[in-house]
């Protein structure tokens, strides 16, 4: 049995019982924490909380969001009326959004961390949970809001505990500065990657047995899921816009100078520094 | 020593001493093939020849190009002029190009065969070589042209002889076939991989920091030669083009739709058909 000691708190409710959700949940349970899943998929709740299987504190201290951040406004809402005290935490992948929509709520915004754990997998669901899934990884957190307003002490605290005692390294960092990272170093590489993949429907088998690892590699994470990925990209289109209009602008470059069978070489060189 | 047995000829001429050609040098010396490699560069010849270390027959029966394709042209009416009776075969990336090339010298195109080991490494050079590079690799093989013209029985014997000894698997394919097929499923992604990759170029360490695997995996190929490249995306333009232009559209749509604030689940889940 765990024991109290070094914890920053003593119980969680955790919002969605998703791959993200259910881990955390996990890892701390195995550190003692009271751990309540929530999920309005009631049996995905009741897979997570049999996974868990921890005792529930009536008035949990702490209060996590892993669902999508188009439903966070509504969800912490709610929570945030019934207990104002309590400390709030999400780990969307985009952070903007949830520091918007949360300092609508007046006083709302010195209660709430926004943070990101950058770890995941290219399955999801409860049954998919791992409590070792943060290690290693690094976990981004906001400590401010655009309008200057710090995070309350103990709800930092809540959230550095977490990301430490799950093995994550913190970093600190402004939303629109994640925003813009991970609009370029994950959503851009998600969006060209489906879009590649999606030239290849239709494509006769016989070609596709020429491919080689290059195909595979670019195409990977074109598997990833439709809905979690249409809610990400949406929520940080502000970031990814300008990417992708710069990309169409190299395309069309590329297009038209192999048109006139001007050398493409050099757009070619442009990706070997890139990479 | 290795016999002569089971060989389709007992002496080669290989006209390009880097990866593919030494490689292909290498596995048809130890199979007691006389073995000549040939380059404009002459260290990089002298350095094939000495790791090959074979005899040279003074007229080999086989002439094998392993130069890009843009090369080919004035490289191979050399040969033919001095023995045409000799068995030319060429290895490059594209398979159409070298056929209009050798069908505009009157008589050639029944003793070329074009063909395309489907093997390579990240690195170059006839340093690199390795004779096992076609073990387990597809090798097409084009054995008649647009117009119609069969290569002859004993210069398809000898190519499909090299291909089945080096552990490849020969493939029978028209050179337009074989082009737009590569087109789709190799120069696409290496066009896309680069694309992605110059889109970083300039960005802070910091942000680059945040990328996981995703990022990682679509522009590994990134890094490939660009000289190298560009010779072959200029060599089959044509089929990459109309591929690249309906990427544009696509990627006009999700742009639009996008600013829109409209659906883009869709065009992820059309990547996840793809893939």
């Amino acid at each position: 049995m765990a024991t109290n000691e070094g914890r920053a708190f003593t119980s969680i409710r955790i919002i969605g019982s998703g791959l993200i959700g259910t881990s955390i949940g996990l890892a701390l349970a195995a550190r003692g924490v009271q751990v309540e899943m929530l999920d309005r998929d009631s049996k995905a709740q009741k897979l997570a909380q049999d996974l868990i299987s921890s005792e529930i504190a009536a008035d949990p201290e702490v209060v996590l969001f892993a669902i999508p951040a188009s439903a966070l406004a509504e969800t912490f809402e709610r929570e945030y009326v019934l207990n104002p005290g309590s400390k709030f935490i999400d780990i969307a992948s985009v952070k903007t959004k949830p520091q918007v929509d949360v300092s609508r709520i007046k006083g709302a915004s010195t209660r709430f961390l926004a943070t990101h754990p950058m770890a995941g997998r290219e399955v999801g669901g409860a049954s998919s949970a791992r409590a070792d899934l943060f290690e290693g990884r690094t976990w981004i957190y906001c400590p401010s809001f655009p309008d200057g307003t710090q995070v309350d002490s103990d709800v930092l605290e809540a959230g550095l505990w977490i990301a430490i005692s799950l093995g994550a390294t913190p970093i600190s960092m402004s939303a629109s500065r994640h925003d813009a990272a991970v609009a370029l170093v994950s959503h851009l590489p998600q969006i060209v990657s489906s879009l590649l993949a999606a030239q290849l429907k239709g494509a006769d088998s016989e070609d596709l047995d020429l491919a080689g690892g290059g195909l595979r590699d670019t195409t990977r994470i074109a598997a990833s899921d439709p809905e979690l990925w249409q809610e990400i990209i949406a929520s940080n289109a502000q970031e990814i816009l300008p990417l992708l209009i710069n990309l169409q602008n190299d395309l069309a470059t590329f297009i038209q100078r192999l048109g006139e069978s001007a050398s493409v070489g050099d757009l070619i060189e442009a990706g070997n520094q890139g990479r």
